[in-house]
């Protein structure tokens, strides 16, 4: 099978060299050989040693190879790399890609054409990097009816919480740190405010549920605002902070929905620390799994990326093509569940609100919340003071719909006694 | 597509069951409907309702009835289940089993013929139930060369073990509770022994490495030797017991083992409790990677089943039939590598020796370890007396090779301060 490489930064350069470093395995698994026959890139990668493969600067060049059969597109962003593999799939090659951005934002068009076209556009690269998921959603499990998943899909994200942790440092401080090692990008947005874990979310909630892709509809709040002092009492409660990528089947519609996270030191994925990604899955059969493993890095996404291939490889071996559906599910049977407002939501909340130290603000604040039919699971009274008198009153509560908590924490902020506003951190649940 | 369902069981009546419940869901996920057309059970299962689905007796029905496209086998066993599976390939049958240790043992023969039948013989069902581990190793790393994987791949004996740890109590004791609550069978030699989790670990080495199934070369030791005071110094040194299965790839063997294994209590593999089931494999690109979830269960057993089932769908959709092959690697390119005798392993130990309370003692058993090559990593000495005047001397090793520890174990047994056997226990290190 002849492969042209689009892109040869962190990923494309680790593709490339695990092409040639296991090609003999990567025969022996899919029964003939993957070759690179041309790479595309502007720049050169001083890992890779070409060896007389031939090279352009110009990534359509392979898309006009006659001779090409894949393209991988690892070229990054959503413009040219959207012409290159709507065009690749147009000229009926099969396209790998560790896109997330592009297939959470075009994925259903491109879908669209590559059936169209009887070909695959294989994407496992860009979720979790070499945590074969998407695999597992669409196949592993295919037995089941999902009803829900939550990951940590962003090791930049964790790596602050973990810090934030482990050494009661602040946000910004780890933050700077990060970007120091190279783990954050010197606009940090897209990693700490969640969109990156939102894109992969979006993928994962479509292949979960066969649902088509609602990247636009996805709720999304990040971890910036997160205080060593929630950390601290999270802890107390017997709970860690996580930066969650959720999504949840309802009856009629479908929860999308990224933000820190309290969840039970019991479960697994709270253990989850550093740089590390896992994705918890529940089936109506096979109950939770989890896959852990290494979310991002040069040889480890380039694990998924020439798995795709060699899925790819295997059916042409057999005179067929990949018979799997891009979302898991047929495109004329998928289900039409859209992703529901956040006001929707339901959820369990840590508050945390800080209050003058007078007997009584206890009580008015306990009337609002069971006005709201929110009940209180657990609480705590800090007497140590923060500033002018004011003490953190710190409180877990029962599942409530967002909507309820809106209502009611305005009603609290509106109190004499109560100082700024209240901080919101939802809490996974057992049930969850 | 049309199947035949061999058995009722607890496996078999969940299949019946998830095949029912989710009907419409599997068939929007392969695009063609999976039906039962037969059963063949002794008894009948009081959940599964059959509807007017023709039941048979006999199994060997199934195999002969010409309508029937995949043959199910959940009888378990190895005589019958191996005459119906070897009859379903020979008609031309696929067949999906969940039967660890027919294709631990026959495996090989089995594959042999189906390759020739041009049919599929699908086992994900066999290993660590719903998980789906057979597929990550086979498509989802398929880039990697697995270095090695390690799995507690029997729910019974880390519910032991489990709760060993957390309660202080002994093996006997809550070998007891197991089997009264159903975890454990009446014999309970299959499990605790390691003979369930050796049958599982041969299929796993078998699909990570490309060789043929070696069951007969697996080195199997139990659980039941552990004592609370084991678990106790583990955990004083960082460490928790748990029973793994090891399958190392070296230069030029490979190392099968099945056994009790001091990890770090860092590791998330430390922290999968109770009846879960938890597979670490680490791939030269991907690094290291988990799994997790229920290891046995009806519904999560089914799950796999069913994924298999999907599996042969959806290449039959395309014409075809599934592509990957049985053991990940072309039967003519698989590796040639052999299991490697016990003695040829490396590990590291932990070792607990009653001693006389005299001075000297430690110098003599220090000695005795340095002649063989042995590094202590880490040791401590107790003063509590066990009784007669001896206190234990638990220690940490570095690597050696398991030879090199039975000799030094030998000599130190013959000193006449030291009591009774010297207890040994595996540790894994953060290499492995």
């Amino acid at each position: 099978m002849k492969v042209g490489l689009c892109g040869l930064g962190t990923v494309g350069g680790g593709t490339f060299n695990l092409l040639v470093k296991n090609k003999q395995e990567i025969a022996a698994r899919c029964g003939m050989p993957i070759d690179i026959i041309q790479v595309a890139s502007r720049n050169m990668n001083p890992t890779c040693d070409l060896n007389g493969i031939a090279h352009t600067e110009n990534v359509f060049d392979v898309v006009r190879n006659p001779e090409v059969d894949v393209v991988i597109e690892l070229i990054g962003g959503t413009t040219v790399a959207k012409d290159l593999v709507m065009q690749a799939v147009e000229a009926g090659k099969h396209v790998v890609t560790a896109n997330k951005a592009l297939i959470a934002e075009y994925g259903n068009e491109i879908f669209d054409l590559a059936r169209e076209k009887g070909v695959t556009v294989a994407f496992e690269a860009g979720i979790a990097g070499g945590i074969p998921v998407i695999k597992a959603l669409r196949e592993g499990l295919a037995a089941n009816e999902i009803k829900w998943l939550a990951g940590i899909i962003n090791g930049t994200g964790n790596f602050i919480l973990t810090e934030m942790r482990d050494k009661g440092r602040t946000f910004e401080d780890v933050l700077k740190e990060a970007q120091e090692l190279g783990y954050a990008e010197a606009d940090p947005t897209f990693d700490v405010e969640g969109i990156d874990a939102a894109h992969k979310l979006t993928i994962l909630a479509s292949v979960a549920f066969g649902i088509p892709l609602q990247f636009e509809r996805a709720y999304t709040e990040g971890i910036s605002d997160i205080a060593p002092s929630d950390v601290r009492y999270a802890e107390e409660f017997g709970y860690r902070i996580k930066h969650l990528g959720i999504a949840k089947r309802l009856e009629h519609g479908v929860e999308l929905r990224v933000h820190p996270t309290l969840i039970s030191e019991q479960h697994l994925i709270a253990k989850v620390d550093g740089v590390m990604n896992a994705v918890v899955i529940d089936g109506d059969a096979v109950g939770q799994t989890l896959y852990y493993g290494a979310g991002a890095g040069s040889m480890a996404t380039a694990s998924a990326v020439v798995a795709d291939l060699i899925d790819i490889a295997r059916a042409r071996k057999q005179g067929s093509t990949v018979g799997v559906p891009s979302l898991g599910h047929n495109a004329d049977q998928l289900n039409d569940l859209s992703v529901v407002s956040v006001e929707e939501i339901t959820s369990a909340y840590y508050l945390r609100i800080l209050v003058q130290d007078h007997p009584g603000v206890l009580a008015k604040v306990a009337t609002i919340l069971s006005e709201h039919g929110i009940n209180i699971e657990s609480i705590t009274q800090k007497e140590t003071e923060e500033h002018d008198g004011l003490i953190p009153l710190v409180m877990l509560t029962h599942v409530v719909q967002e909507k309820n908590m809106n209502h009611a924490t305005q009603a609290i902020e509106a109190l004499e006694e109560v100082a700024g506003q209240v901080k919101r951190i939802r809490v996974a649940v057992s049930e969850d």
